[in-house]
């Protein structure tokens, strides 16, 4: 494993990060930028990153096509491939950081998975909600977590998905804080991309999704519900990562939560009408 | 395999097609009634089968996953499971009419496979353009194949699909001539319905698609396509069994081009606003 390259600050740049071409932000990632990516390369989808055995790839398909909302599948490489047709960088060093899975623990959370990968690894690549953050912002609704250049707040809930062979586990969620007259906007625009996550899963209560303190998050940073908004939920893709954690297989790779792969395809063709 | 049972005409039925329940309709199915499904139980979802064995069920979720407007899956079952989340019947007897496959050939088109039935069979219900139709009559654009009690006019084009595994072939398209004035209409209305094959793939001149004559279709039957109308062109769930034809896996079963699985889904669950 190459060692965390860790920078405290993403180094000075030119552009903002969200006017980074996809590929000159892997470029930075592949050289140890270690940041949540929501707001990076903006207009161009994110996705969340699955690596699994070939021996589990069929459970895996089976369990995203099972539970579409938390696991929209983008693309899926052959075994041992690094490149994907949405992604033309190298899936072993070209996100942020990784988590690393043995017998369903996490072992490291290293920014470089060249030294661990395998030949037989099938990689999945499933939809990411930050692509819906650029219509909601161009519809004037805020997105606290990019306000706060923080990661967004994501949390395990009590809902166990539909099991596919070996995968079990709990669905996953993120939430954004919305205006109480722009939830309905924000249901309407989010559903246009079901192919990441589409509408919110729930809105409101979150006692009902079994989750006992907005403050704590399970991944990422807390944001603040202010006066007049409502906490919108919406599914999340490191609900597959949930699912390994709960079923154990032999080995697996995931993004770290919030550090996504920044892909090539404009947010605009996972759009419905 | 049980012997075919073919009526001439549907026996008479208190209620029209349209108005039977989907269990009324699979229970005529099953006692023998052969006949394209199409307004058969309106307003609720209908189906492609796809059943392969097991160690080729991975190649075919994989191929649908890279070919989602032609194999969109709605439900996939347990190796050996007869029934399905959307579909309370039995896949064996409940579809009007099979096509069973040995290393590519049709070799049968029988009105059940009981006797074929193997344990190792993993079935895919694939959304059905079928489904759209309700809603493009209720906007007031014509069905022809409806309107005449014939079945859908199905073509294979030139387009190949993304391979996947052992699984390669041709785009399979239905052809519903639209009036000039509507085709924005029905374009507009099935692009919301993504899982039973969304939008157009293509729209007037059916050469680009390599389709020599709309009057030969390669299943179903040919429709007129009138003065003032435009061929309008959906892919369609007729494709996995291309592919099966194409790459000839040792065993397969489809259902007859037309014959669908009807589901206990409502058309409006796959609907995106």
């Amino acid at each position: 494993m190459s060692p965390d390259r860790v920078f405290a600050e993403p180094p000075a740049e030119p552009g903002s990060p969200a006017g980074l071409a996809p590929a000159r932000a892997r470029e930075l990632f592949r050289a140890g930028l270690r940041v949540p990516t929501s707001g990076y390369s903006r207009g161009y989808a994110q996705a969340n990153l699955l690596c699994v055995p070939r021996d589990l790839a069929y459970d895996f398909l089976l369990f995203a096509q099972r539970n579409p909302k938390s696991c929209p599948v983008l693309d899926v490489t052959e075994p041992g491939e690094v490149s994907a047709s949405v992604f033309d960088g190298d899936l072993r060093t070209d996100l942020p950081a990784y988590r690393v899975y043995r017998n369903g623990e996490c072992v490291g959370e290293p920014a470089d998975v060249t030294d661990l990968w395998r030949e037989d690894l099938v990689s999945f690549l499933i939809g990411c909600s930050f692509t819906f953050e650029t219509p909601l912002l161009e519809a004037g609704i805020p997105v606290r977590h990019i306000e706060a250049g923080t990661n967004a707040a994501m949390y395990e809930t009590d809902r166990e998905c539909r099991p596919a062979g070996r995968l079990s586990g709990r669905l996953v969620v993120s939430m954004r804080p919305v205006p109480a007259d722009r939830v309905a906007d924000a249901v309407r625009i989010t559903s246009r991309y079901p192919a990441v996550h589409g509408a919110p899963v729930h809105v409101g209560d979150p006692a009902a999704l079994g989750i006992a303190d907005l403050d704590s998050p399970d991944h990422g940073d807390p944001v603040e519900v202010r006066e007049g908004e409502v906490p919108v939920f919406w599914a999340c893709g490191v609900t597959p990562q949930a699912a390994v954690a709960a079923s154990a297989p032999e080995f697996a790779i995931g993004h770290a939560p919030g550090h996504m792969a920044v892909t090539d395809v404009r947010d605009s063709a996972y759009q419905v009408p």
